[in-house]
């Protein structure tokens, strides 16, 4: 397999991607935290750096900006640069993986959800309050970035990092999912696509190159190349030609990138929709033109659930061992599980985010629907027994409330509420990865949302 | 002057209100907060568990559940009911004053500015961001809690504390302004007023009776008694007719408050407009009924700056020395200076709020209006040196990009600044009355306003 520029990853860790379980380093012990995972490039000041994943701490008596300045110290010891991207497999269990990404901005624990940051902010949420939610690393939108602020402000301003005020990792993605589905009058060639921007009509065009251009301008960690998705059904035909326009913009992604410091990483995407044989052939081709990881997209666009998770498992395999797996855009947290299960590292949805904003409560016994008149009078919060302030401290008659009112507390609430639940799932598998456990963590996971809130404990 | 029920005003605090300065006794010197405040009632634990002004605490690491259990115990004693209601003067400078207000949901320190949380929310902040921009009590509204989510359903939750997991003080309005404002086809009769609730429609009836009761149903540590409050100009027959209508309302909202445990306080409103007559005819009256505080309302609807303060600098020294003073729905921070330099020690207002939500801030040299492009490339914080991290960890360009954007965060953070910078102020005036520099103070802050951002410091 072709290594690509600025790769880094850890022989040994590599080595053991075929074991079915590995336990992190005893020298690693110290560093774990409380879910288990360990946290690397903190030091001693590990415990007083993390944000716990108990999102009591809507924020931190020590500011972001002094986390961000010890995170430099730590990482960067005055003058060393910081270190190369790279991926260490510590665990897997059948399927599943225990992972951990090292970035210019702190470790990535895997599986991650990355919650979206749209237009450099996670809707709803302070930076102190996503993280005190248990998040490693964001996801913002090139997309909406370029149009407004617009990604040379950005850049002058000293890149997204400090733009948005979030020292922590940062994924972007390329822009082509969003021209697909918000632009207008768009016009897809092989030079790139043109299209109006939402915001005011202006004519913008984005190629790979600019792509690659514009995420390095952002400074994100991860950066993703330039594809075309379609939405699904769609035919063969039509699939076969936009995976393979996606393949040339991989390779022109690739080229555009060479000149990125080692400690930025960029994922290649395998396309091909619902069809399994144009899937293959894409990640296969992907894996021959090298990247520091691969997502899977095109996925969660109109098909059944079953083709989804059928593909992922045909995909997955096909990819390298050593390299982080990202399914983008997906999904519910039980789509969480089953992707895992088939072996993906990395998730992004606005799921979480989004149906808070609209009433819609997940916490960990399944879904509640606050905009529901039985919950006026109901005193009970949404889960007594979460570590999340915003499920235990809050009556649903006070949720119910915000949410009839259109007051904007009820959408930070939830959304805290549904982040916190999706990374504490998160943390559930990692921790059952490591411990062997995942089988019987996915199984109690799906009774439990099967039983419903009566059957919670 | 009469005694209400259940008032208990410390003699010899009373005894002081002739001096022109009182430090608090040294015994209190142990629990003097970071802004030269005493705090009462935390006891041994009050560095635990009082938030500190800098808001640098989106939150606590103490859940506000917790803190309220604490303060419960520490004010309770397991079974010692609450203390009644108490107001203290510590000092007086020139015609400012620094108190403290006892309520069974721990002490105001005065002068005092309330932020007001409509619909049992401060807009935008989660209870424990309010209590860490410096609030010790905060203002809801009657009229909207009534018509929803109603004011016998809120009492079966618990009371209006537990609904909105704010364990501080609460002062409710009675309903009238809103009425007067917001209700469609309204009638005032001498029996109360009859309007259309401005949500569905439906014929509401509020009495002083009524408003007393819901009042007693949220339990707020201060209710307000129901009264007309007319828009400036109004015509002098009409003053007087609201005027004595509102006297009316006073006497009979007193009589249905007799049952109120003597935790509860009851505040009269002066009335009268701008004449200056009408209003002292108003304070003499209400007197005469005898209230544990006394609002200034009808001010700041429509009249000349000098017409409010010149009616403050009347109405205040014709109320008692010994009660604490509202001025109602005031105001602009000049505003607040000028109105404590006559008398004044509780405020609420919406500014703070309501203009974060619209882009403005108010960082401690004056507004800035962060819809303006000119701040769009502009890498500085609102106020590097503020206590607010919100003021200081996010550039203007970023502000501005969340207000264009309409992102949640924009309000968020504006919100944050403005209410912590309102109660920075009431600190710093807390501080320079104590210490006898209150008229420096006042001139050096309008000097600072008046110099503008190139003149901070």
């Amino acid at each position: 397999m072709p290594q690509p520029h600025g790769q880094n990853i850890d022989p040994a860790a590599a080595a053991q991607q075929s074991l079915r379980k590995v336990h992190p380093p005893p020298g690693d012990a110290a560093s774990l935290g409380r879910d288990g995972c360990t946290r690397r490039a903190f030091g001693p000041e590990a415990e007083a750096l993390s944000f716990s994943s108990d999102c009591a701490r809507f924020g931190s008596s020590k500011g972001i900006a002094a986390i961000s300045r010890d995170v430099d110290t730590q990482n960067r010891g005055g003058v060393a640069p910081p270190g190369p991207f790279s991926f260490r497999l510590l665990a897997s269990d059948g399927g599943a993986r225990r992972g951990e990404i090292a970035t210019a901005h702190g470790p990535v624990a895997t599986p991650a959800f990355m919650p979206v940051g749209t237009q450099a902010t996670v809707k709803g949420l302070a930076p102190e309050a996503v993280r005190a939610s248990g998040a490693d690393i964001v996801l913002a939108n090139t997309y909406h970035l370029m149009l407004r602020p617009g990604a040379e402000r950005i850049a002058a301003l000293g890149g997204l990092h400090r733009f948005m005020h979030w020292p922590q990792a940062i994924l972007t993605d390329s822009g082509g999912f969003q021209v697909m589905s918000l632009a207008q009058l768009r016009k897809v060639e092989d030079k790139g696509v043109t299209f109006r921007s939402h915001l005011d009509g202006a004519t913008v065009e984005l190629s790979p190159e600019r792509a690659i251009e514009i995420q390095g301008l952002l400074g994100s960690d991860i950066a993703m190349q330039l594809d075309e998705c379609l939405q699904l059904p769609a035919s063969r035909p039509e699939l076969e030609r936009a995976m393979r326009l996606s393949l040339a913009w991989a390779e022109r992604s690739k080229l555009a990138f060479k000149t990125a410091p080692p400690e930025r990483a960029l994922f290649g995407i395998v396309q091909g929709g619902d069809d399994l044989r144009l899937r293959i052939e894409s990640a296969r081709a992907l894996v021959d033109i090298g990247f520091h990881g691969y997502a899977i997209g095109g996925l969660a666009v109109g098909e059944p659930r079953e083709v989804m998770l059928r593909t992922i498992a045909e995909v997955a395999p096909a990819l390298p061992g050593d390299r982080p797996r990202y399914l983008m855009g997906v999904g519910m947290p039980e789509d969480l599980v089953e992707a895992v299960a088939r072996g993906i590292d990395m998730f992004d949805c606005v799921l979480p985010t989004r149906n808070g904003r609209h009433g819609l409560a997940f916490p960990r016994f399944g879904p509640i629907n606050l905009k529901n008149a039985r919950h006026a009078d109901d005193p009970r919060p949404l889960d007594a027994a979460s570590p999340c302030p915003a499920a235990r401290d809050y009556s649903r008659a006070y949720l119910h409330h915000l949410v009839k009112a259109n007051e904007m507390l009820g959408a930070i609430l939830l959304t805290t509420v549904n982040l916190s639940y999706y990374q504490e799932l998160m943390a559930d598998m990692r921790r059952a990865i490591a411990a062997g456990t995942f089988a019987d963590l996915r199984a109690a996971t799906s009774e439990g949302w099967a039983r419903g809130e009566a059957g919670a404990s």
